[in-house]
């Protein structure tokens, strides 16, 4: 059974992450996201172990301590953060694993794994995320304007990841992070040579 | 003008380099050959400047002493080497330049050069190596046999390499080299992201 790779995936909002992911996923059966953990509420129609794992402020500061999270933040007195050991589990059955996370917390968990993947998802061009961060017709302009602050901040941490994949045409961001999968996959240290033992 | 990339490639005998790299060749027309230079006369047919850059002793020590070669070495008294300014000539026309060179060259490229792309390119067992050095009909079974054991040895720098393609498939192992060199053009040094010059 050939291990699953962790695929870091950050971007602005307004990028098309979701899109692009989705149509990946289609394509690639043997992939999965990673499901989070949070100490916040469910939310109506939330499903434990689906949308969030919820955990009690407890359970959620004795995984901290047992250092059993590849990453987490507290947002609005809330803790959230991506287990380790449901990750590992996928990892080994030959699943990928797609963590969709924010520019802190993907630093965090490229520092400790260091086999992990990092992809950014840029937006072709500043007029083009401006766009479709407006474009959105149901977003208040300080909402939008906001947003692209935001966008243009996180923007700026692209260098930290190993590959930056422009979201100009779905089908070509698509075919670009295959061919990302597909290369990591052929590096020499997980495709050792063994001719001697066959002597 | 995208730059074009240097590709070492290295593999042994038998493992089937001319036939994936000619088929690469044919898919992407951006892509030629490094001629090499060498102070060898020139055989029957051979053209300057196609086959080989045929140089006299004295110009290729010069080139050696200008620091102006990839890599270079010396069999039975004869020079041969990569002269670096080609190469950056083609790089600079967006074209990749393949080195289809023997792994001590390989190693000197890769420490000049941390920009080239590293791909050894193995066979599948040592079974299916042995089969192929044998199965030409035409070899003598003592040169078969000091074919394969130069071909173990070179097997064994595979890890030096970036990538290792596995040609048990043409059609594969050039999807594999395809999916490397998009991969690479995905990398984030090449692709910065300049969204407040817009602003």
């Amino acid at each position: 059974m050939k291990q699953g790779k962790i695929l870091i995936v950050s971007g602005p909002s307004g990028v098309g992450k979701g899109t692009v992911l989705k149509e990946l996923m289609k394509r690639h059966p043997n992939m999965r996201f990673s499901v989070s953990a949070t100490t916040r509420s469910p939310r109506p129609g939330e499903i434990d172990g689906v949308h969030y794992r919820f955990l009690d402020k407890a359970s959620f500061e004795d995984m901290i301590a047992r250092d059993a999270l590849l990453e987490y933040a507290s947002y609005a007195d809330n803790y959230y953060g991506t287990p380790a050991e449901p990750v590992q589990q996928a990892l080994e059955q030959g699943i990928h694993v797609i963590l969709e996370i924010e520019v802190q917390g993907a630093l965090q968990v490229m520092s400790r794994r260091k086999d992990a993947i990092s992809i950014f998802i840029a937006p072709p061009s500043y007029g083009e995320l401006r766009r479709r961060l407006y474009g959105r017709g149901d977003t208040a302009p300080e909402v939008a304007e906001k947003r692209l602050k935001i966008a243009i901040e996180e923007c700026s941490h692209a260098q930290e990841y190993s590959y930056t994949v422009v979201n100009d045409n779905v089908d070509e961001a698509v075919q670009e992070m295959e061919a990302i999968l597909l290369a990591e996959s052929c590096r020499s240290e997980f495709r050792p040579i063994h001719l001697e033992e066959e002597l």
